[in-house]
């Protein structure tokens, strides 16, 4: 078997870039672990930048995200039991779009589905071969028989856990990391979300975040210790934690019901460099994930495969190589603001064990600073509705 | 004795205080522990923000500062090599003004003598009885002999060793405190100063700083460990690691020469609260030190010295304490406030030990989006320049 550009990695990533390519007549193979079911049943982010939103709309898959998307022109930041907002419009004259990860992968499928592009479901044993020759392939077991690829360019979208990164010789990249010393529990409810926008609150007795995914959907996280386990916390007890530390007119008036999913993630940076190894290309999670206090993960995912998508069309419309020898240069100069900016949410909004008074009281003033200058709100606002790329 | 107003301290606030008080006809008594030569010997700070320059002109002894002070309109921040601007006047229409701290004490002295009013040197023993009474009283020697001042009030300008601070029981206060684990060494030379304006860098073997007092008098300090003393340091040692961290050009340039004055400073971030107790009231050092990087002690003070004048002068006019008793609030939002900026500068630019790759690429990653953000220079210009009062 033979084509142009392997995709290892059936999230949205691998399904954004390998649509992008086969508009542009870039033939792909995409390759998926698991089964469709089984990625489509992952609850994950829900705040797409303006970026990501018009890669969609060029990718021929933003007309239900257009429909049914919620505009967001602000954010709410609460603390000591009051809230302000960072006004995006206003600020930025920009807006963020809420459409939950689960049905961009569903539209992203139903796209190359009708395309008729390859894609095989529950591959394993993935391995890279000669990503740093020119004839790379990639070789692996379906439906119990050993396949092969061979192909011009591969393309990493396999996660953080996947094999793509791990291809890359360990004496030829670097990893930065560090692991943040609690987590996030979140539930998913089916009720209508307590605001209609989300409100980040930082509290003497940890972070939470009100989110959503619908204006029936709603999506609630608090941080939790890293030691909890997600049968330790009953609806219940999670509703009570979250109405404690949210301002008491979310508290009062917030719907809460049966959790239709709850789990715990760990907070984690993380970026490998370089992001291209000869013609294996690493995009999103497969070479950096940020916490997701100020949702860039998927975000950083589009302007990697934006960065890719470019690369790949210059090399096969012009035999220009520049766009992908620039790749991960460009892709990383993104991807370190972005985790200095989740970075630097996280440092804001969560208690860490081991703080002293004198911390606790910077991570107040940063708050009072913020909320009284339109500079600092600026600053934020920029960052969080996504910096250029 | 009687005064109304004991200022306990002869450093820049307390005289400037006294200065303010008296031209409202308010009767003052200053006490300082050193003799006006050893006041007048000690090197500080040298970058006045627009608030504390109106308040000199207020107490009439902006005269010299005005003309032989300096305009800075703007200050270099320099990572890997290379510096940016951060252009006050273009993004908050702004300026500081460089006038050593030493020839403004000097003005302030001047000040005091020709208006005659009263100051003590080399008083020892100081003791505040009664601050929390309607009646309070200062004791100390003076010139062997033991003496006493009944007055009103009792401002605490005494740095943070002086007894004030100290006088407020410790069940009544709150300390807040973080000890940086490196210090400034700091060079004073009779040398034409590098660059027109400040230069901060940051750089792998530690921060460096190009500062001055006039156009032929310059203060250069780099990052040393904390348990470097300063017979360690050669002049030729000093300048040969200062040059190594600021910009190429900066060091081809830069013209050394004999240190006049060579010392380690440790760094400090301190907050007491509250800043008044009963009739005495803290100001400057007596109740905040910040990390030197931002330029924030002596400004600080000045609007302690603004919101303590201010209270005075209603209580004093109209025997309205509104003033009085709103003064540790006013005073603290805004030294929390300046805290916050200190603290962060000083973050942002000194190597910290145990620092992990992933939070060396956080403090680039901070510079490098400060570089690139009209948002973020703005945030730091705004604090440089001084919060409003």
């Amino acid at each position: 078997m033979r084509t142009q550009v392997v995709i290892i990695g059936g999230g949205p990533s691998g399904l954004l870039l390998g649509q992008l390519l086969q508009r542009q007549g870039i033939d792909t193979v995409l390759l998926e672990r698991h089964s469709r079911e089984y990625v489509l049943a992952r609850i994950r982010a829900g705040v797409l930048e303006a970026g990501l939103v018009n890669l969609l709309h060029e990718a021929g898959v933003g007309e239900r995200m257009q429909r049914d998307g919620l505009q967001h022109e602000g954010i709410y930041l609460a603390h000591s039991n009051r809230g302000f907002r960072i006004d995006f419009r206003r600020l930025c004259d920009g807006a963020v779009t809420v459409y939950g990860q689960t049905e961009l992968t569903r539209d992203l499928y139903q796209a190359r589905d009708a395309m008729g592009a390859a894609m095989l479901h529950q591959v394993d044993q993935v391995e890279i071969h000669g990503a740093d020759s020119e004839r790379p392939q990639v070789n692996f077991i379906h439906d119990g028989r050993a396949r092969r690829i061979d192909c011009d360019f591969i393309a990493g979208c396999d996660g953080f856990h996947g094999v793509s990164r791990n291809t890359i010789p360990a004496d030829r990249r670097s990893q930065f990391e560090r692991v943040y010393p609690f987590g996030w529990l979140g539930v998913l409810s089916q009720t209508p979300p307590v605001s209609e926008e989300l409100i980040y609150a930082s509290h003497e007795r940890g972070f939470a975040l009100c989110s959503m995914r619908s204006p029936s959907l709603s999506r609630y996280y608090i941080q939790v210790a890293l030691e909890d386990n997600v049968q330790q916390w009953s609806d219940a007890e999670f509703w009570n934690e979250l109405k404690r530390r949210i301002p008491h007119d979310a508290a009062e008036s917030i719907v809460t019901g049966d959790s239709i999913e709850k789990s715990i993630a760990p907070l984690r940076s993380f970026v490998a460099e370089p992001m291209r190894w000869g013609r294996l290309f690493l995009c999103g999670d497969a070479a950096h994930i940020v916490p997701p206090t100020g949702a860039k993960g998927l975000n950083l995912a589009a302007s990697d495969v934006y960065y890719l998508w470019r690369g790949l069309r210059q090399y096969y419309d012009a035999g220009d190589t520049r766009g992908i020898d620039d790749y991960s240069a460009l892709a990383l100069a993104r991807v370190w603001k972005a985790e200095r900016f989740s970075w630097s949410m996280t440092n804001l909004l969560h208690r860490f064990p081991g703080q002293s008074p004198f911390d606790l009281r910077m991570q107040q003033a940063q708050l009072e600073y913020l909320e009284s200058s339109s500079a600092a709100q600026t600053a934020l606002a920029e960052n969080y509705l996504g910096l250029p790329y």
